[in-house]
């Protein structure tokens, strides 16, 4: 872990600088370590400042708490995802979900460690969790990537069955993403296992989606997952 | 909260007794009001203790620490479940494991504050979540409900299918518990909405499952289960 040198100088906000951007680094990094060694709780804003070689008020200037740094963590991997998924290539809803969903793995993947980490957090903490209103911005970046993988794909959908496929593929990938967080199996070969297993799968809902009535089923899942998951809880079920 | 009273025998036991037995009772559901509002991690042993209105003393000697209350809980909860899953009627498998997620909802209903103050422990703790070693006879109680009610559902079916049908129902069962646990619509309508439409969904598979290659299919999911989730990360995948 490289440590970080302290220099001060009035008026200039920390980050801004060339030398201000690497001392922020250095420290969300010593952050994230100490985070994926001991897990959110166990890792205090004492000990990250120990670990990156600087002063608890240096450390502060940054970054006012853990949860900011978390933010942070959530806000880079979405937009490098974000990135990643430029790269999706024509083609039907499934193969572009399937896409999506391998390149979320892939860039979360080196990550495993923190996130593994920070699982109670982004499952069970109301306030930086999954859902919350802090990492809205994260996840609606992340949410538009299946958007555009269905609006965009090879099939002609009306826009509002668009969306619903779309809500309904993002909410299978976090569960792709919590099955990988707990998957115990060596390397996640399970992960990977699950994939082709939903690959098939997805094959008879295709089959399936002709079927009278599909459409229904997909906008009532879609709108049990507004209103229990994704919505303020407040929205009237449809 | 009930005051707890203190009384020192030499070589009682502690819980042994009916007094024992009640002071117990009164310090476990101070430990479990207090995670309740205050989340797992910010409860201490030492406040716990302050609100049953005993020496922290006292409460070690009940409990050594705030996992044992956790796992105490895992155990009453699951074995309430396997007693309102005695009234399971005669069925098919779909009707059965329908009725046996109502009543795991039933059952867990009255506790809903602290699960959710646990959901993160219960997610994301190696130690005391779902697939941890310490709570395997909880688990297993709750799994074991599933297996019977595939296993003596009207349909015939082999016994290594029967139980891998029942794994994958008990793992859909624990995906509906954690819905539920995040469900932010008003009294958790949109978990009694995604299980009518399980129902739904379970009579396409229903009709899905006499098709040809149906079997391998849940064999394969059932396999992918057991290699990430439920094994102990060290099985060859089937």
């Amino acid at each position: 872990m490289a440590q970080v040198t302290e220099r001060k100088g009035p008026g200039r906000p920390p980050g801004r600088t060339a030398q201000g951007h690497a001392t922020r680094q250095a420290l969300h990094d010593a952050a994230i370590d100490l985070i994926a060694e001991r897990g959110y709780e166990q890792a205090t804003m004492r000990d990250i400042a120990t670990r990156a070689g600087v002063s608890p008020g240096l450390l502060y200037k940054y970054f006012p708490g853990k949860q900011a740094v978390v933010l942070e963590l959530y806000d880079t991997l979405s937009q490098r995802y974000a990135e990643a998924s430029l790269k999706m290539r024509p083609g039907s809803w499934r193969e572009r979900a399937l896409f999506a969903m391998k390149a979320s793995l892939a860039v979360l993947g080196p990550h495993r460690d923190v996130l593994v980490a920070l699982t109670p957090v982004l499952v069970g903490d109301p306030e930086q969790g999954l859902f919350a209103t802090s990492t809205a911005g994260s996840r609606q970046r992340v949410q538009g990537v299946f958007l555009t993988a269905v609006a965009e794909a090879s099939e002609t959908l009306g826009r509002k069955e668009a969306e619903s496929l779309g809500r309904i593929l993002y909410v299978i990938h976090l569960a792709v993403i919590l099955w990988w967080l707990l998957d115990k199996s060596p390397e996640q070969r399970a992960t990977s296992r699950l994939l082709k297993l939903l690959t098939r799968l997805g094959a008879v809902v295709g089959l399936a989606s002709r079927l009278p009535g599909a459409k229904g089923v997909m906008r009532a899942v879609d709108g049990v997952i507004v209103d229990g998951l994704l919505g303020d809880g407040t929205a009237a079920p449809a």
